[in-house]
This record gives C-alpha cells, structure tokens and sequence, in this order.
C-alpha cells in the first residue's frame, strides 16, 4: 500500500490541517477499506496529544447541551475540539439524538470545531474497533480535545466509553435511584458524575445517593466527584470542566506503564484480527477456495467442516492471507 | 480436536436428550472453548427441523407474557420449545427483563421446555455468532421451537433477529405513532406485528397505521398481518400462533435456494474468521511472536507496523495459525 498516490496526497494534505482530508480518511479507516491500515501506521506517532472525554447517559439528560457549553468555552480557551457522536439507531429512541445533533450546528462553521458521528447500524460489532480508530485520526489532526458522546441504552455503547480517560455520566433526578446506576455498572466507569436539571427535585438526595456509592466503592486512587448543574442555564459547566482538568492531571501523574503495555498488547491482537479476518473474508469472496465454498452454498459441506479443512490446508491458508489473489474491483 | 473423551461424553448423552449434556455444550459454545468448532461440527447435521421465532418490542410490551402463552399452547400441542433470551445488560433498562425472566419459571420444571438466556455483556460484537450457534445447538437437542426474545433496545439486539425465520414485533399503543415504527426499520424487519394491551387507547388506531405502512412498503410476497392481543387476559394468543404457523407454511413454500446458499456461505466466512481470530490471539497470547509483542508493549514499535510485520512474515503467521504453539492452561 506504501506510495499509494492517492492516499499519499490525502496524507500531504491532512498534515496540512485540510477537513476534506480528515473527513476522507476517517471514511477509509471506518469502512476498513483495504488502505486503513497503511493510512493508520502513517497516523499512529502523530497521535497522542489530545484528551479523550467521554459522555453518557440515558436519552434526554442534556448530554448535547453539556457538550454545546464545554465547546463553547474550550474554545474561548483556544483549544481546538472534535465530537465524535455515536448514534446507536435505536428503534425506540424516538429520533432525539438527530435533534440533538442539529442543535450543535452553532458551531459547525467554527474550523476549530469538527462533529462526526458513527452509526452503530452496521458496523455490527465492529463499533470499539473503529470508534477507536476514528479518535486517533481526530487525534493526529491536532485536536486538543476529543468528545466521544453516547447514549446508553446497550452494552456496545458502553463500550465505547472503554475508550475515553475522562468518563462522564450525565443524569437527572428522574434517572431513578442510584441502586440502578450501580447495577449497571456505571459507578464503575464513571470518572465524573453530573446531575443535570439539578433545579428539579430529588437533585440533591441523587448527589447524596452517587457520592455514598462513590466512597464505598472507593479503594485509594480518584474519586468521582458529582456535580450539580442546569445546562440550560449554564450552571455547573464551570465546575464540570475544573473537574475534567483535575482529572487529567490526575491521570498524568499516575500513569501505569504496565497497563500503558497491555492497552497496546490488546490493540496489536485486535488491528492483527480484524486485518486477517478482512483479507480472509476478501480472498474467499473473489475466489480463493471455490470448490468448498460451492459445497457449502450447496449444502453439500458443512461450514464448520469446511472452515476446519481451510484451516488445517496450509495452501489455501496462505492463499487466503497473502493478499494475491484476484481483487474484484 | 476427534477423539476428545470429555467432548464424546458429552455428544452421547446429548444424543440421549440429557439437559444437563445440552447446557454444557450450550456454554462450550458461548464461551468459544477450542473444542467448540468440533462440537458444532457434529452438531450440525442434527440440526435444521426446529422453527425459529424472534420476539422484539420495547420493554414492558408484554414479550414475556406472550411468550408464557406461546408456551403454553405449544406444550398442549406436544411440541417441546425452547427459549433464549437476550439479557442487554443495559444500564438503563432498569431491569425488567430479570422480573420477566422469573415469571417464566412457571416451565421451568417442565422437561419440554428449555429456557436461557444470552448475556449481551462481554459478547463484544460477537453477539450474533454466539446466538446463532447456540440456537443450532438447541436445534440439534430436538426442540420443535425455539423463541429468541430480545429488547429492542439497540442495533447488536436487532442483528439478533437476523437469526429468526419468524420475526414478531410486539408494541403497545402507547409505544408511539407508526412514523416511528418505520424509521426504526421495524417494518423490515417484522413478520407479524402484535399491538399488545390492545384494550387501551390508540390500539385501533395504531393497527390501522400499522396495516397501511405494511400495505405501502409491500410488493409480492408476505404482508406482516397485525394482531390485536391483550396478552394478560389470553386475548389474540390463537390468532398469534394461527398467523406463526401461516408464515412458516408461507416460508416452506417459497424456500429460496439461491438466498439458503448465501446463507451457508456467510456461515462458512463467519466461522472460518472467527476461529481464525481465536487461534491467533491464543498464539499470540502464547507467545507465538514474543519479540514483536515485547516491542509494541514498550511504545517502541506502532501496533499497526506490527500486525503488518506479522502478516507479511509467513513464518510467524503460519505458527499463529497452525495451533502448533504450547497451549497456556
């Protein structure tokens, strides 16, 4: 893939800080066409700067209107930002994150400010692999700050959080007892909590309720502060984004280089997978091993017999892996 | 993998109808245990006479109720049904699905009817592969119908229903104007649709919408008929089952075998890339290519170099591939 002319003028490009650049790599690398992992080694050692929030929450908390004010005054504050909305194309969602996303379009002309969303439709569990990749082309493009927003409703989301250092779940008083924040796990990847439409009442026993979970869960390390706010009016948003900078400081003085070794063991093990399951799955479909896959669709073979005889025939192995095979274009 | 005494142990009693025999398969294969490719290659034959219904609707639609119901008559048939329900671990879900899950434990002692559940948590994508091999297992053990129920919650949850040769989309009036069905791609999706609770308001109404979005979307084939029910109460539960068993006749009918041979060969690409994937990262994790790991660990080689190195080195990738490397236990 090396001199690649077209990738290498979209590369020359994007280090120039051109958007239809970035735009255009983030579609080769989310579509994993056959050029991202060239595209992505290129990027890798320019990544590595920006912060990675994380929001969550269940639909209507006022997480895009949070956002709308942290992007407001990150910039204010000179810092270039990039959001990265998951939508998850949920059936009873009810359309509120599409809403949600128009209302953020003050800031689109801002060249300081670039919005993107994935859809989870699609992408069929493939979402963590290549939110992943989408922050680190964000990354390299110099962005200082890098939003990651979902909505909770399923584990794939959730997910995603996996990604972010600063983790904040936005609730509202009518998000229910805490009990079911800590059934579901949140409490654990919450490295921040806001209580939005804090004006509304049970505001203040949810503060109570999240900070008594957050002590007795509490060994050594960082402890989730819980901030009260009305988005709508701009309270808290001060107090929120302090929090945010604390916690990275926090995270910059107790870097783990064991665990920094196994985040990037765990990434060679997946970027290796999925780029032998992609060529694998490219190779059979253009005609790597045709007498079996025949069998197969003509029920003649079982599949998993005939994945097996594709495993243990080391020619077919390598044809299928070797990339020199016939591509159909 | 032949020969494995455990594995042949389990096969014979399974072949007895031993349950205790089918729920350790059912988690050989949930977990992908190196001997799951074996066992779903026995299996595989045994299978392919059981009808395989899909249930999905928002919570608190009244699935498991109908469910209970479906049951029921299908015992008084003689027909022996199984039931695996998708568990979305969602924080948000407030845990309904736990609550309906005991309420089924009415069969539970029932030697006809075999019930589990699949955790959508940790399933990382691979959600879909999981059930699927799972309901081939509960296939082979002999179950005439087997109901996959899911919340719908997200798209990992409605890939699920994929799976399904009958899918039944259950709503309530309340769960909004048909607008929203569609965009949802609901109507894609369903084979039938329940309007369950059907004696509140709009029950009628949303029928009517129902039945036109249907009419509007329909070109040859089956039109998804809309059932009124009020499951609590046993209303709609024979018209439910009569329109089950029209649809599988329709299904007999028209079984496409260009579409059953696309099927097969999606399966053989699924199975041959994930057992792919499960050699390598067991390799991998064995220290199939220690240096290289060492290196990506350290921050001192780019993750993506390093999978490229790995694949282009036919060497490293052959003895990842070739389950020759010691096995950690």
């Amino acid at each position: 893939m090396a001199g690649n002319p077209r990738i290498d003028d979209l590369m020359a490009r994007f280090r120039e800080r051109d958007r239809t650049a970035l735009a255009r790599l983030i579609t080769i690398v989310e579509n994993r066409a056959p050029e991202a992992v060239a595209v992505m080694e290129q990027l890798y050692p320019m990544a590595g700067r920006a912060h990675v929030v994380g929001i969550t929450g269940p639909p209507g908390a006022g997480k895009s209107t949070l956002i709308n004010l942290m992007i407001a005054r990150l910039r204010a504050q000179g810092r270039s930002v990039a959001v990265l909305a998951i939508d998850p194309s949920s059936p009873f969602s009810g359309g509120a994150v599409l809403g949600d996303r128009v209302r953020m379009t003050a800031h689109y002309r801002d060249p300081g400010v670039y919005i993107r969303s994935i859809s989870t439709r699609g992408s069929h569990g493939g979402l963590s692999r290549a939110t992943r990749e989408v922050v680190r082309v964000l990354d390299a493009f110099g962005h200082d700050t890098i939003i990651i927003e979902t909505v909770g409703v399923g584990q794939t989301e959730l997910d995603v959080m996996d990604l972010a250092e600063t983790v904040i779940v936005v609730l509202v008083p009518e998000s229910g007892d805490s009990v079911q924040v800590m059934k579901a796990g949140l409490n654990e990847i919450a490295d921040l909590f806001v209580v939005n439409k804090a004006d509304r009442p049970g505001a203040d026993r949810m503060k109570a309720e999240l900070e008594m979970s957050v002590h007795l869960r509490a060994g050594p390390g960082w402890r989730a502060p819980v901030i009260l706010a009305q988005a709508n009016a701009g309270v808290g948003i001060d107090e929120l984004l302090a929090a945010i900078g604390k916690h990275r400081e926090y995270l910059e003085m107790h870097r783990d280089q064991r665990r920094l070794g196994e985040l990037r063991a765990n990434e060679l093990l997946e970027i290796l997978t999925a780029e032998i399951e992609d060529r694998a799955m490219r190779a059979l479909r253009n005609g790597a091993a045709p007498e079996l896959l025949n069998a197969v669709r003509a029920g003649e073979l079982n599949p998993y017999s005939a994945a097996r005889r594709i495993i243990e025939d080391r020619k077919t192995l390598e044809r299928l892996l070797s990339g020199e095979h016939r591509e159909r274009n």
